[in-house]
């Protein structure tokens, strides 16, 4: 399934939604029709466990496109937020996790040329997460430096603590698409939350697919572009820690939890490895894909009483 | 007030209460005997504002000891917990923020010997949270180098962006005692979130004093003790960069919400500072006082599936 968060624009509500051609299938209201009590959120469904997932599959499969007036929606009478609007605690960050964006690292920032022997992890609070479409706030009083990463990111969906990394990827409910936005000169004595943590720098979206339609996670184009111009295109192959290896290492200390967000890192061609560097500015525009997930577009814009 | 997070020892709902002498005050069953609509948790209540201690403050005091039967517990019959067991996102911890801590650190550890010319930031997951007397988990497969650290936390009461100097305290809620358990040994790539944040090590509590109470937290002593020896004393008085600093600083990128904690950073003295180097292990204990907020003791043991 492709499942969202979506506010119909008649009415306020964030609600959880499955992408279905080009319908967005209400899962609480379709499930009432059918005698299931869903939640209207997705960390709730989430919580519900992958059962859930295969059996709400299995209805909108059943349903061959026709859905019970009053379930559905046509996707574009909707505006899509990012999937999980609001997650529980900070999301994971994985840094130096492919080989070339290491070597642009080191050259241009504080980081070691050396590949790292184990995850190096960082976090982003929840209030840096937007949805499709919103905008990114440069805040010109603390950052020139703002620049891109375009990461796959796992959503996790059954507590975790002390798992192999053989049958970790059972641990995930899904994939999502999220720009660990980077605000280069906002890095203190080596610590990365207040560079990639400010209000905005987690656009994310524009939907979770789950994680029975990607059976291996190491298999996406994932690129980036500014304003057309494309400066990031990868794959999932070439990260040096692989989903189910973060997962193992990660759980061996700290649990995961449902709805846990990890941002597995992104591929060379971010601006500060570039020669001359670039950074983005208000007026700029980024577009992140990952392969069978799908596409963010957003806007830079200067933050509220700041001038770019 | 003091308030705190209990359990009464016969049943198990997480309740708020206030400390009052040797009671403990359930608010939400206290109010409803005044006609006031109280939430029974710590979250609830900070989200309902200033204007809320004010007002129960006042109740209380009305009270002169005597609380209507079923309104209040002999503290003796209750468990404390944590007195935000479930923080909404991950604690803000400050590192490097009192000066003969720089040069501790600088000798021992990866960080500079100068003193850090901005609030050095790091985050820990609410899975680091335990009550009082909770045991503190050390995993001997992934450390064995578990370290002390005794701080004063402050606990975010209205949404703070952008906040000068000026005027940051009234931001706060209230302050509790905190301890930045760290496995110096888990430090990667200079990133601190797998060293401070795995499960158990923010011991917390064993309340909040509001801040009407402190109305200057920058005059606090503070200890630290493992197996009855003194291992930090010092006072808050020596903080590099004071608590409404730690706030304007904070703020002017990342909304700060209700109820987020910011740990502000520990003394001299750790483990890791000292010659030749010394670390907790199972069957050790740690004590850790914060003047005027009090005192909290946590047993080091084997984390389960793990020898010492």
């Amino acid at each position: 399934m492709r499942l969202v968060t979506y506010r119909a624009t008649v009415e306020a509500e964030a609600r959880l939604g499955a992408l279905v051609d080009n319908l967005v299938v209400d899962l609480q209201r379709f499930g009432a029709t059918k005698g299931i009590d869903l939640p209207s959120t997705m960390l709730g469904f989430i919580d519900l466990g992958p059962q859930a997932v295969k059996i709400v599959s299995a209805l909108i499969d059943e349903a061959k496109g026709l859905f019970p007036i009053g379930t559905a929606l046509p996707f574009a009478n909707v505006r899509l937020l990012a999937p999980i609007p609001r997650p529980r605690k900070n999301i994971f960050g994985i840094g130096l996790n492919y080989t070339e964006h290491v070597a642009e690292s080191a050259k241009s920032l504080d980081t070691s040329a050396d590949l790292p022997r184990q995850p190096v992890i960082f976090s982003k609070p929840p209030t840096t997460v937007i949805g499709p479409n919103e905008p990114i706030l440069h805040n010109a009083e603390i950052t020139q430096q703002l620049d891109w990463e375009v990461e796959l990111a796992a959503v996790i969906g059954t507590t975790a603590k002390g798992v192999a990394r053989e049958g970790a990827l059972a641990y995930v409910f899904g994939y999502t698409v999220l720009i660990d936005m980077s605000a280069r000169d906002c890095r203190r004595a080596g610590q990365w939350i207040y560079s990639k943590g400010q209000d905005s720098f987690a656009p994310m979206g524009p939907c979770i697919v789950t994680a029975d339609e990607i059976p291996d996670p190491q298999t996406l184009d994932l690129n980036l572009s500014v304003n057309g111009v494309e400066k990031q295109n990868s794959n999932t192959a070439y990260m040096l820690f692989k989903v189910d290896e973060l997962i193992a290492d990660l759980s061996k200390g700290i649990t995961l939890e449902p709805g846990d967000i990890i941002a597995t890192g992104t591929p060379a061609g971010v601006g500060a490895g570039r020669d001359p560097q670039e950074w983005v500015w208000p007026g700029d525009t980024i577009v992140a894909t990952v392969d069978r997930i799908g596409t963010l577009r957003h806007p830079v814009v200067a933050a509220a009483g700041t001038a770019a």
